[in-house]
């Protein structure tokens, strides 16, 4: 029998147990949003790509001379000869046009003295002002993006500038969902009013893919250990993750740990003391990542939240895993088990975070978590969440971060 | 000739000239993730289904007795005829399974005085505990979830839970990209090193579709007025809306402006007194949103983030489309101009937000755009944002919400 361990442990025990993949492939830019990379992305090319107006102006070499005479305009995408420009002479020029070798400034149309169709009167300007230098803001050859880093729409747009269509990303883990319990009808079966629609399955498959995993939700686990032996057998060897949900808890029909077990499962622990979700279970067997979920659909959407979404980023070769947070002004105390540690529900809006319900919500519920926006983990040791205290608050849409710090002490 | 006005007012300018859509369809919640609402999800079914046990325990009707009789087991899942219980009789019962008609206690196992095979002792117990009762979260008949709402994993869980597998959502809007500069290449042709990328249409798809929306690039825009004119004429028949990048500064090559007014824009706004992202414009072409951003990756960027998002939600039927913000302290002082509007990037962490490269980059820069993870709009009034000062901070990855007040007044 293992030990009931804390929140904290728990969820250290699962993300140090995860080996990084290093299977990577090939896909189109247009298709890798939210993918990781697998390799650094280097500068093809400077940024500028060559010096260029960083105004709508006049450009010249910079002298004494405070009247230029125009002798040509120069368009944002002109291509054109080197040409000769004397010391009272200036272009008319574009934002973004290459400014041509032998001039050094530009001054923007507003702030001549005055502007003609053949001349300018120009006040004193700095040298070198309006230009953007070649390579001034990304040199070729340097590191733009590290390996590990998720593809975003700002890394997409770099990607264009640098004419990168195609690049390297972790392949992410295929991940087999079960749910348990032979009494759970499924959404589209009929059902009489008393009977319980199998929830886990399809909120388990809609948060993974709302954080950027496909799952396949393989139904309900046949019913005797024999027969769950074997399908976890059977699945053990094509998924890299399987996530249970019910059938671990202490009473009698705990069969889906014992079916783990003779699968040669090494479980790192067996319950949290945790509120709500004490009967989750992790471990490995052999090279699969295996997680057992609370069978309360409260209790499973959040452990896989919080335990499971950062093991499935850094299995997937991902450099930032962990939640980052927010801080915010608790709105309203309210108490909590000072033996437990507590994964609590609620709204952050404005800056405050609001808990739901006063958290006196159960783990069977479903409202709690449609009715809340964001998480917060806290430490055992007290029994009160104070009003006005400042917390650590996960947005359910929260990016991730490199260092992990979203656990709360209320000392 | 219309005013250059400021973010402030473009953004609603934009905002209170769209009309959202009265057009649904009917769709799988598989694939509903995302999505608006165009029903109001209305209970089909309490929850909890039946009065069920909150713990594994034993259930019994609360008297004096305080040594009870094991009669039977009840497990979740478990059908049964209504069956008598004595005062002095209890069934074994699991978390979830449903309390027979004649008890209205159920006492947890560790709380007992006593657990034998066949009686247990009980301590006091308030009467009613640990039972969940038929309808307490959800009652039949209620609404659980408005019109307009988007479809998270949270309403996912919450529609199985229901045995809803399909829903009515809103029909997004059919979004055309386009580019102007005959200058640029695609990402996927041969460029020489001073030729420059179309970045634009894809940093913008990307864009919109980490945002849930679709578009079709339709690539560079033909370089003649009468060219372009045609090709805005076919594309306004088809697309609800049509964003184009460049060509619409007030330089001399600005005629994506004129091609628009050829097809009866009405336009809102040409012009926003905005760092960066001045040379923008929106308005309406018959039935036809336009936006005419700046051909400045980075300004194009922020403008169709902090401008056309929110309208595209609200086009499409979301109840939210505001973006929501969190405060953060400014960690160091920068200076901005008093007389402009301004969108700063900059990063998020830890609750302090500082800006990116002391807010001295230029528009036609990326780097900005990727080492950043969050936006703050300023309104013009100060020359400075000083150290410590509150933001309002948007994160890229963050929620809509229902009430706007994103903008910062620095007084």
């Amino acid at each position: 029998m293992l030990d009931i361990i804390s929140y904290k442990e728990a969820f250290f025990k699962c993300i140090d147990n995860v080996k990084p993949t290093d299977l990577y492939k090939n896909i189109y830019v247009e298709n890798a949003l939210g993918e990781f990379l697998a390799e650094d992305i280097v500068a093809k090319r400077n940024a500028p790509v060559f010096n260029n107006s960083a105004m709508d102006g006049f450009g010249f070499k910079k002298s004494d001379n405070t009247k230029l005479k125009v002798i040509k305009t120069i368009y944002a995408g002109d291509k054109y000869e080197n040409f000769e420009i004397k010391d009272d002479e200036c272009v008319r020029i574009m934002t973004g046009a290459k400014v041509p070798e032998n001039i050094d400034t530009v001054i923007p149309i507003e702030k001549c003295k005055e502007v003609n169709e053949n001349y300018i009167v120009i006040p004193e300007i700095k040298k070198g002002a309006n230009i953007r230098l070649k390579g001034e803001e990304i040199k070729k050859g340097e590191v733009l993006v590290k390996k590990g880093e998720e593809i975003t729409p700002e890394i997409v747009a770099l990607l264009a500038s640098q004419g990168i269509v195609n690049v390297k990303i972790f392949v992410k883990p295929k991940i087999a969902i079960i749910s348990t319990g032979n009494e759970l009808k499924e959404p589209w079966e009929m059902a009489d009013e008393e009977e319980i629609y199998n929830v886990n399955s399809y909120s388990l498959h809609a948060l993974l893919k709302s954080k950027g995993f496909d799952s396949d939700v393989m139904g309900i686990v046949p019913d005797t250990l024999e027969k769950s032996m074997e399908f976890i057998k059977k699945l053990k060897d094509k998924y890299d993750v399987i996530i249970t949900t019910g059938g671990i808890s202490f009473g009698d029909a705990d069969f889906i740990y014992k079916a783990f077990l003779k699968n040669s499962l090494k479980p790192f622990f067996h319950g949290i003391m945790v509120k709500p979700g004490r009967p989750t279970m992790a471990g490995v067997m052999d090279d699969t990542f295996v997680f057992a979920m609370p069978g309360n659909p409260l209790s499973c959407y959040l452990n896989t939240f919080a335990l499971a979404v950062p093991v499935l980023r850094k299995m997937s070769g991902a450099g930032k895993f962990f939640y980052d947070f927010v801080y915010a002004k608790n709105q309203k105390a309210f108490k909590i088990n000072a033996k437990k540690d507590h994964t609590a529900l609620g709204k952050l809006e404005n800056g405050e975070w609001k808990v739901f319900g006063n958290y006196k919500y159960g783990s069977g519920m479903l409202s709690p978590l449609f009715n809340s926006n964001s998480l917060v983990i806290i430490n055992q040791g007290k029994d009160i969440v104070d009003e006005g205290v400042i917390l650590k608050v996960i947005p359910f849409n929260t990016d991730f971060c490199e260092s992990n710090d979203f656990f709360n002490d209320l000392f």
